[in-house]
């Protein structure tokens, strides 16, 4: 087998363990706890079927493939939830050397190809960027709500921490962060949201 | 909320469920049954990185949202395990109703749309089909091999059985194809597969 192929196979078997990074989102009907692969295919098919309310015209295969691969460092840097604060300090160093371990498992020009849709990801200047970020919040608040909003329960979260992150969804799409203000009143109306 | 955004809303909720939805193959490093959105997953990222061993050119974004939802049906049809000569009998079937009750969910023109994708996925007709069906064999076959083909041998599968589904591999990339021949090979000598 050629050298290409063989580190191209290598890095998919790499990121099978993706599938054991557990989330603290919960599947819907009170499933169990949701782990990272699942939930960046959950988003990449939300990207394909909401693209049409997208601030900005986006490219919908680099929306997807930014969605696919944005939580591979966690298997290496772990899942930091969202409204960790100690977690938060250091995810991104731990997160900057999982990048370079694994993606450097790959040819090098697919390294640097994977690094910077990584990269243009976390920078959230891009449409593509705001709009898979949109997702990336919107995903796990539709699982949460569907339960209940037992995560926010369980974890205390107040209406500042969950606005503070998910006002960020309108950089993305106003369309969907009026869905997203929508479910957290009634959540913060229902006590499953403490208000701040 | 207008009534488009909640039936897309509806049906993504839906398809939360396959990812209870368990396969034969187990995660690399012995671990646990893989789900159908974890393989779905995996399958995405592996075309987006083996696309240039495509036979043909392919649309990457299509080939991408094929693998994404290749498997929904199976949330109400099952799984269908590839040597299971007598759930195949009644496979289309299953798989028929459960399509036309998923992607009901959806706006009539994403329903058509998806319809047509997982149709198209189905004949193995389009380069873009041809290739993600060589992804779906190759995929679980990685998984496989890296567990010492465990999956194989609980199973008692066969050359002729595994050849049989895996020769189809060619018809989306040679390339592909070759890998899979070796890997193959390999395990029939060590044992893991019977020969015929």
């Amino acid at each position: 087998m050629e050298e290409r192929l063989k580190q191209q196979l290598d890095f998919i078997l790499e990121i099978d363990k993706e599938k054991n990074i557990l989330r603290q989102t919960h599947l819907s009907g009170h499933g169990r706890r949701e782990n990272d692969a699942e939930h960046a295919w959950h988003m990449a098919i939300m990207a394909y079927l909401l693209k049409d309310y997208a601030n900005e015209p986006v490219d919908i295969a680099k929306v997807m493939i930014m969605c696919l691969i944005h939580d591979i460092v966690e298997i290496d840097a772990g899942d930091t939830y969202a409204y960790d604060t100690e977690g938060l300090k250091t995810q991104k160093a731990r997160e900057d050397a999982a990048k370079e371990r694994i993606f450097s498992l790959l040819p090098e020009d697919q390294k640097k190809e994977l690094t910077a849709l990584f990269d243009e990801f976390e920078n959230y200047r891009t449409p593509e960027s705001k709009f898979a970020h949109s997702l990336d919040n919107l995903q796990p608040l539709l699982l949460n709500n569907s339960n209940g909003g037992g995560d926010w329960r369980e974890h205390q979260v107040t209406s500042e921490q969950v606005y503070g992150r998910q006002q960020k969804t309108q950089l993305g799409s106003e369309t969907l962060y009026k869905v997203t203000d929508q479910i957290l009143k009634e959540n913060i109306e229902k006590g499953n949201i403490k208000e701040s």
